[in-house]
């Protein structure tokens, strides 16, 4: 598309000029979906929020849905590396494996500001999202995550040893997942946290 | 629709007679579902597979989505009322418990067979059921059940009270959804139990 003699800086303030665009988009549209639930937003909304024009919306992304997707990809990116970042912490095992989980119960349950948490827990996102591929590869590596941090305890001697490390990593996935039914508050998540910890006990 | 003057008898008959189609066509759909995956199931295909005409199974229901919000609606009902009999057996508060989680364990992650788990675990059918409103209610039935099983364990001594009943009852329905991730063993399905209830113990 772009002339192949222009300089290469003004290449790159074209792509940076579109990942801001990109960024935008998906801020604006996660905004608006917290507001007023998915159903509602429209492509002219999100141009005009946006403060761009309805035709470039559209050189970006052919319909709502498809920008929801893009926002939780990214979302789901940035949490994936806060965990990554978690897990690789300075600490002795078993306080790392506490400040993963941690991390985990404050992604799921915390932070309900507008255009945050809201987006991807709301039933109307269930649509767009039980499709999104990006969605399964990211279990899996969360799932991966966990399995090897929840290992290195349990050779620390922090985490029972008679179940696979990769059993209890889904276990706590999955027990973590209640933080988003208790109050979103701290107190609660460490509570939350701390069951979670008891069930990988040693006997 | 019927003439008042028909014998009750006559009414009768009619009104099993509809339960027995409407059952065949939750059944036979569920079926369907299970060996294609939902996307594929037609209402054609499934009046033949019944062995109703069409004509009839557009009396019965509008569409596809129709009949499997409908099947969803009688296993959940199924479910509630196997967990509400293991939840008022006769045994003391932490065995009551125990049996409760691992009913619980064994409907979310056991039987496999085609017509029964495949429907309702499956992406394609996240479609018309995050809209089943049924859902929700069964879901805050189900809370409400399991937080008076943990809360009696809590009474007896046999569960930790530094947590709430109705925490811990979240905490136990999201862990134990961990089955469904877990190889459909009965064994698999009894470590989970045991880790769950590891966590409930008091300190």
């Amino acid at each position: 598309m772009y002339d192949e003699r222009v300089p290469r800086l003004w290449n790159a303030t074209i792509d940076e000029h579109r990942r801001t665009v990109h960024a935008a988009i998906l801020d604006t549209t996660a905004a608006l979906v917290a507001e007023q639930g998915l159903a509602g937003v429209t492509m002219s909304q999100i141009a005009a929020r946006a403060g761009i024009g309805r035709a470039t919306l559209y050189k970006y992304f052919p319909d709502v849905e498809a920008i929801v997707v893009a926002w939780h990809e990214r979302q789901v990116g940035e949490h994936l590396a806060q965990l990554t970042q978690a897990a690789s912490a300075d600490a002795e095992p078993g306080e790392r494996l506490r400040t993963v989980l941690s991390t985990l119960a404050e992604l799921t349950g915390g932070r309900h500001q507008p255009g945050t948490a809201p987006v991807g827990h709301g039933p109307d996102l269930a649509v767009p999202l039980h499709r999104a591929e990006h969605l399964h590869h990211a279990r899996h590596q969360l799932h991966a995550l966990l399995t090897g941090v929840v290992r290195a305890a349990a050779e620390a001697g922090t985490v029972r040893t008679d179940v696979s490390a990769a059993e209890l990593a889904a276990f706590c996935l999955h027990a973590l997942g209640a933080a988003a039914d208790l109050p979103a508050t701290r107190a609660a998540r460490g509570r939350l946290v701390d069951v979670t910890l008891a069930a990988l006990r040693p006997a």
